[in-house]
């Protein structure tokens, strides 16, 4: 399987630009904005949306600077919402770095996650075209209502594996969904192209949560940048837990677990937890799942005209549905 | 004078079409959102911004259904705003009612900010003039700067008048300058006279923050819904303080008073504070600059055609620098 480094190689003199534009794009006279945002922009980040928005607008007219108003965006949009989701989860590292709301504190994350939205909708108002702003909007509104829903259900062990995936819809699918939608579309691909394309991000950015949520359950502190078990202490359930619970015997083991660590408010050593759920089927369940989302993505490129994008998109499917880290 | 109810009377029709609109915007099947987002929209407001995008749309093509696509979101992004400083500010009530961060708690206050924000920007959409958006997303990042820096100055007792002018230029004057302009700009009015409404919403925006300023110093907590002295206590420092703060033997006895409140982060008793500010010569200055921000509002109205709308504005500025409430 092609790394994921040779497709951002194939684009490296784009991302670049892109990288460039998104330190611009947040840049403020204001010094402690230029410090939070600097501080995560430079913790980093697989740049997915990006790289997703490049990929897609290859089936239209690209061109890099139009490829930018939408790519800056879109990543600044989904920084402002780890900034804000780190408040909530009282998380102390993200990608191996200190979080604002750590090194700062929560005033301050939640003032530099509104600069920095802000500063998203500012790029995002070069492209002049009603339908882009309306799919953003909308999709928005929907990722508003995923971080909600994620408080509502801090430790519900009676949640349905349906709660889940429309949890993860909102909070991740969706952005990357319009990401390929957006980027073909800023580009003047035809709307079925777009539509397709964001028929990819949508299941692509479905097995990215579950990957995500996969790893903070079996990855090590070093390949996942927070110490594995941050999900189920900040009372996050994911569905290799809920397909753990499935098995009968290991349901109230899940459950007293669920609920020592809740009365402990998190502060307590997870591992137990974490070897139920590792020894259990949840895993490979998940997995399998995962899977499938990625068989349903590249199906939906099916139609597409065939040529490098394409293939790119592929390759980076697989890699999300295989990434370790 | 006319009292601003006469205003609104006249308005009466179209003030109730954009409450209506209001609520329908931020509905959500989400219940908890519906909760919070009703919440507020009960706890009221005196609505200004929507009134300026009224007044201001009769200086062009006035058409309801396109105002209220300006003047709803205008309201809602004021409100997410206010939610999210109630947080930072620790505030319990506002406007005689909890706040969502009493009620609920800080969490559901900073997501169902975001939720309102982006509804607001969904509305925003339906107005298919790239200037509009240009011009609102550039207030909306001055907007969050002047929150960032309403913390950096919180008990900073060294802070110049400019320092204070620019902070509630960012946090107030902006939306209300912009509502004025975006109403002109959004019913078709030509380009002098959006910018003109803009000067004078400015110059109004500033009159209304001072004057909310002097309020928290000497309403009462009937006629300002929260206790007087909120300001000083989350470490505010405004400018009828600042002014007070230039007769060299009020200040040390001001400076004395705003460390012995700092030390106890605002947990204490601030009538000593009260009593050295009323009286002094700060309120009394205050209220001349306000007076002087109010008269620079009404000249920016003199090149424009005469008509109720512009006897309608100078009204509501002339209640907006007297008002006691």
């Amino acid at each position: 399987m092609k790394n994921l480094l040779d497709i951002y190689s194939r684009k490296k003199k784009d991302i670049a630009a892109i990288e460039k534009a998104l330190e611009e794009s947040v840049y403020s006279d204001h010094a402690m904005l230029r410090e939070t945002s600097s501080h995560l922009l430079k913790a980093g980040g697989k740049r997915i949306r990006p790289v997703f928005v490049l990929l897609s607008g290859e089936f239209g007219n690209y061109q890099l600077e139009t490829m930018k108003r939408v790519a800056v965006p879109l990543e600044l949009i989904h920084m402002a919402s780890l900034v804000h989701d780190d408040v909530i989860d009282d998380a102390n590292t993200r990608r191996g770095q200190l979080t604002v709301r750590s090194k700062w504190d929560n005033r301050i994350a939640m003032y530099t996650g509104d600069y920095i939205f802000a500063k998203a909708l500012g790029v995002i108002t070069q492209i002049h075209k009603p339908a882009v702003h309306q799919i953003l909007s909308k999709a928005i509104v929907e990722m508003s209502i995923g971080e909600m829903e994620q408080i509502r259900f801090f430790f519900h062990s009676e949640q349905t594996i349906r709660d889940y995936l429309l949890r993860i819809r909102r909070k991740t699918a969706l952005l990357i969904a319009i990401s390929c939608q957006l980027g073909a579309m800023a580009a003047g691909a035809p709307d079925w192209i777009s539509n397709k394309l964001y028929g990819f991000g949508y299941n692509v950015g479905m097995t990215f949560q579950i990957r995500d949520d996969i790893l903070d359950l079996i990855g090590t502190e070093k390949q996942i940048g927070k110490p594995p078990g941050s999900d189920v202490k900040q009372g996050n359930i994911t569905i290799p837990v809920l397909f753990a619970m499935q098995d009968p015997i290991l349901k109230p083991l899940i459950m007293a677990e669920l609920d020592r660590i809740h009365k402990l408010d998190g502060q307590t050593d997870v591992s137990r937890f974490l070897d139920i759920i590792r020894n259990s089927e949840g895993i490979a369940m998940a997995d399998s799942l995962s899977q499938k989302y990625i068989d349903k993505a590249i199906a939906s490129l099916d139609p597409l005209p065939n040529g490098q994008a394409k293939r790119d998109l592929i390759e980076v499917a697989h890699f999300i549905g295989n990434r370790s880290y």
